[in-house]
């Protein structure tokens, strides 16, 4: 019963009316040839794979879940994941926006953002298995040694193996600098092997029967390393071993011991992983495994951020539909639907406002992630280096805003569509529960929301004096200053620029605070990002309604769409700011007064 | 790994030093001889019930659920329910606060209340078998006639037999006046039976081999009923029909056909039921079965505040010893517990904020449910007819309030609990996660939210005039007056009374533009609620806040954490309200703004 339509209007609206994507990838040599009917072309196709190979096995995937035997250590996903994954590779989906020097089609950032939003649409726990594999094809390719290129890069890119992020351990997983898993050189500093030993958790896409083989990333100590973080290095770790002829070796020491039992994302096999001895080379600097992690932590952030814009978009479309045939009530201004024997329930005003916050929380998810994955762009293949590094700058501002913001909402939204239905919506037949479960995960790993928000306040804003959001901020009153005359703007710009003013006052003041007390960052940070997210998707809501405005003679119902829905946003969403506001402002003591043991 | 302990000392603080219920109560005929050794002395009792015996069965019975017979149409729950319930009844429990003349106890709701929130924190699936035969016993006991009453309230009382609440359709919950099941007179106007023939959904404990018989209260129609609501009627349908004597008879064709796969309380057997021309008495007049069900509507309401409440209770419970006990990162002011690789995470400022949420939801729900509990005692027992209908009144203000607040308050709560635990409170394992899912049907069933917000706003606020609301909001004014003068409540009044004027404009407004555009209410309406559970609960703070400062010497941490919460409260939960008025009041235009088709 369940539907999903891949949203190609609007990722068509958002690529190429608002932040116009051909003209900015053509300035870098890589994508010199990029039109868009190109990108629309292989957008349209992604959403085909999505909603027809992807999406019917969303709800099967979950009632099934995956099944471990004990005695081989294989895992078996849920039937039919193998075989979409089969076709997946044949399309040479994963090679999307891989280097062509690895067999990569080398296609922009943002036409393989656009796949990931519709791949999480239509089955978050399958997308995993993909998804984790591109994180471990970018910290390879950033990090590798020649070696390591040319036994993985290849293989990652076509999807023949797929790979893992093995970092959490049962005592540790935000604190990575306890772990304890161990690295020993086999032979001398030439030999380049280790044997790694040590038992990992929550390992995503662990271990299953899609792949040939599965390239695991894992950290681990060396013998004498420092201790903390700065004595984690990185390594990776194939379940078979590689020939010097790419073919399959032995079967390396790294077994999936049990699998975890969650609250959703039931179809991915998230897997205790024990290390026994199992062989793995060094990938970048001993010792500097974090920060090597990090390049596919950080693609991996945004990662969830695509999973929970995939998950609020699929609940948007579902709840509408049942919105319209469910008929339950009259409307409260009397019936709007005689000859039925109740109105359909978008007629009422709660309906409408559950529906429009999934709807406005996907669209302003979509020109966010977009928006960065431009920026991305712009930092691979941009050919000046101030360009390349003033997008890093922002991608680093916005990655946590990205990953938090993003889920949050989508936690929001999907429960708000949940509640379209009913009780209907807590039953498994719709699979509408479904979605809130596997967003829930959302908000938890590659880094809680709270340890993203900390990054943003702490590390991203603080951290260099509040330069980069300065260089947002820009972005932002140089709009405020251009559409200010605009009298049908006025709506959309006083309400940002406001927004702008009581951040810049709100970052002075925590900076201030944070000078005294670094508690007072922790204090802050959840409602300063959520603040921060707000500010962003008021910009790109703006700029939206800004084009739909130009375009409302056009006759076009999408630009009416898309002006009501930017006016719900500024009128029912944006408002949460002003309590974000106080409580932020609120200051740490009255976290602190209570005594531990009075909790 | 979970744990419970009952809240003894904070259910003692709000009945005797804040509401001090013993002196109202005496003042009672019915409860004359109550004194606060006998009240703590049962709720104590009722605390070792709910850890000791109803807790224990909680993870388990969420893990196996319910299993049906489709030969037989038995239900059987999770393991260990049966025999739980057993010791339940014959702990007398079921009758607590049930009439004396039918061997209940006689005690007051208030001491009921107090039960129903620890059982719900140690078992909601299972609470939920002897949550609704009350219901079914307070309807009854209101409607029921001499004969109905001599059969079935004995057999409620003593929990011999549970009960049910048979309404929904599945084409229709909210809209009851769409229901389609049958009710046909067996003989003339004297034989009094009825021939009952239908399908339900959704049938909490609908089936199950707890109790000897189950007592079913079915809407249905009689031939020639009005359409709508207004030709609905109220039947008793038990399991199997009741001899003259009292002994069982035939079994009535009332069956299990189906259970429902919910997101939650799986332990609970949520069922379909299909009537095949069940033999029922009819219970009040014809074609005013609604009126009549919504005496067990309002209590079920109430009670699922209860569920809520008790839920974030035990989820704050579970949170807090995991944050003493995991070590994870240093407190960013340095560490904290030197020896220790790592500091517990309760020393990190958003762990504690999200504690501090889940307690302060906790408390404050605790305060607003014993007061609504003793305005029933005061609206069932107490001697001036006057008192008893503002005490009527005042509960049919809060009702919506408790049901909906609560709820919306423990689903934020459980699954802030949740996120201290990381991705531990992702899996199975610790029972977080469960919290979470279980919470969640509480914003659903008995009214949804959205239908609890329209019957506060519509009509218990502006469907009098505000006449109800001006009486709770008299009691604010009162305590400002009294205690503005005092400097130390400054912080607790200032925030309230503010607050209360917000409210009072808020409201004016709204009737305005209600007058002019009924939709105006709907727009409106989910945000009014949350307001106004914000203002009751400010109140309730700030009355605790007092007592609390006048304990200040006394040596006893109880006051000192109660202090530190309240404080809590008004500076990071209160300033929602900030938020919530702004979208109020920004109607219902950019709603309907959007035309159907464009969703």
């Amino acid at each position: 019963m369940a539907t999903y339509t891949p949203p190609l209007r609007d990722m068509q609206f958002v690529m190429h009316e608002l932040l116009g994507v051909t003209d900015e990838l053509r300035a870098m040599p890589a994508h010199a040839e990029m039109d868009a009917d190109t990108i629309n072309a292989v957008v349209e196709e992604a959403g085909k794979f999505a909603a027809e190979i992807a999406f019917p096995l969303n709800i099967s995937g979950d009632a099934e879940g995956c099944a471990l035997d004990h005695t081989t250590h294989e895992v078996r996903p849920p039937k039919g994941f193998k075989e979409a994954y089969a076709k997946y590779v044949e399309g040479g989906w994963p090679a999307l926006s891989c280097d062509p020097a690895y067999g990569g089609q080398g296609l922009p950032i943002t036409v393989n953002q656009c796949l990931y939003e519709m791949l999480n649409s239509a089955n978050q726990a399958w997308t995993m298995y993909p998804g984790l594999t591109h994180g471990a094809y970018e910290c390879l390719h950033a990090h590798g040694t020649p070696e390591q290129k040319a036994a993985y890069l290849a293989k990652l890119t076509s999807g023949e193996w797929t790979g893992t992020m093995c970092l959490t351990e049962s005592h540790c997983g935000t604190d990575l600098g306890l772990l304890r898993t161990k690295a020993e050189p086999v032979g001398g500093a030439a030999d380049g092997r280790y044997r790694i030993t040590g038992a990992k958790i929550f390992i995503s896409s662990g271990e299953h029967d899609l792949a040939a083989n599965i390239v695991h990333l894992v950290l681990a100590r060396l013998p004498e390393a420092p201790l903390g973080s700065k004595g984690i290095s990185l390594f990776v770790v194939p379940k078979f071993l590689v020939n010097a002829d790419g073919s399959l070796g032995a079967r390396n020491p790294i077994f999936c011991t049990g699998l975890e039992h969650k609250m959703g994302i039931h179809g991915n096999a998230t897997c205790q992983i024990s290390l026994d001895g199992a062989e793995g080379t060094l990938v970048g600097q001993p010792h500097k495994g974090l920060a090597a992690m990090f390049v596919m932590m950080n693609a991996a952030r945004l990662g969830v951020g695509m999973q929970s814009l995939g998950l609020t978009e699929v609940a948007y479309q579902n709840a509408v539909a049942y919105a319209k045939d469910r008929v339950q009530m009259r409307s409260l201004t009397g019936p709007k639907a005689p000859e039925k024997p109740a109105d359909p329930i978008i007629v009422h005003a709660d309906v409408r406002k559950m529906l429009l916050t999934a709807r406005a929380y996907a669209e302003g998810g979509r020109m966010l992630s977009l928006y960065t994955a431009l920026l991305i762009d712009r930092e691979l293949s941009h050919p000046d280096e101030t360009v390349r590094q003033e997008a890093a700058d922002q991608v680093a501002l916005l990655t946590p805003i990205v990953k938090a913001f993003l889920t949050d909402n989508a936690w929001l939204a999907t429960s708000h569509c949940m509640q379209v239905y009913g009780g209907h919506g807590y039953v498994k037949e719709w699979g509408m529960e479904q979605y809130v479960r596997d967003a829930r995960i959302n908000m938890i790993y590659e880094g809680t929301n709270t340890i993203q928000s900390l990054d943003l306040l702490g590390r991203k804003v603080l951290g260099d004096n509040g330069a980069k959001l300065k260089k947002f901020g820009r972005l932002i009153a140089e709009f405020v200053e251009d559409e200010g005359v605009d009298e049908a703007m006025q709506e959309f710009v006083n309400p940002l620029a406001d927004l702008g003013d009581k951040v810049t006052k709100l970052t002075t003041e925590l900076g201030m605070k944070a000078f005294a007390n670094a508690d007072e960052v922790g204090a802050a940070a959840v409602d300063y990002l959520r603040v921060v997210g707000h500010l962003v998707f008021a910009y790109f809501f703006a700029r939206a309604a800004k084009i739909a405005l130009a375009q409302r003679d056009s006759g076009d119902p999408f630009y009416a769409a898309k002006l009501a829905t930017a006016r719900f946003y500024f009128a029912k969403l944006l408002p949460e700011t002003a309590g974000l506001i106080r409580s932020a402002r609120a200051g740490s003591k009255v976290l602190f007064e209570m005594d531990e043991a009075l909790f």
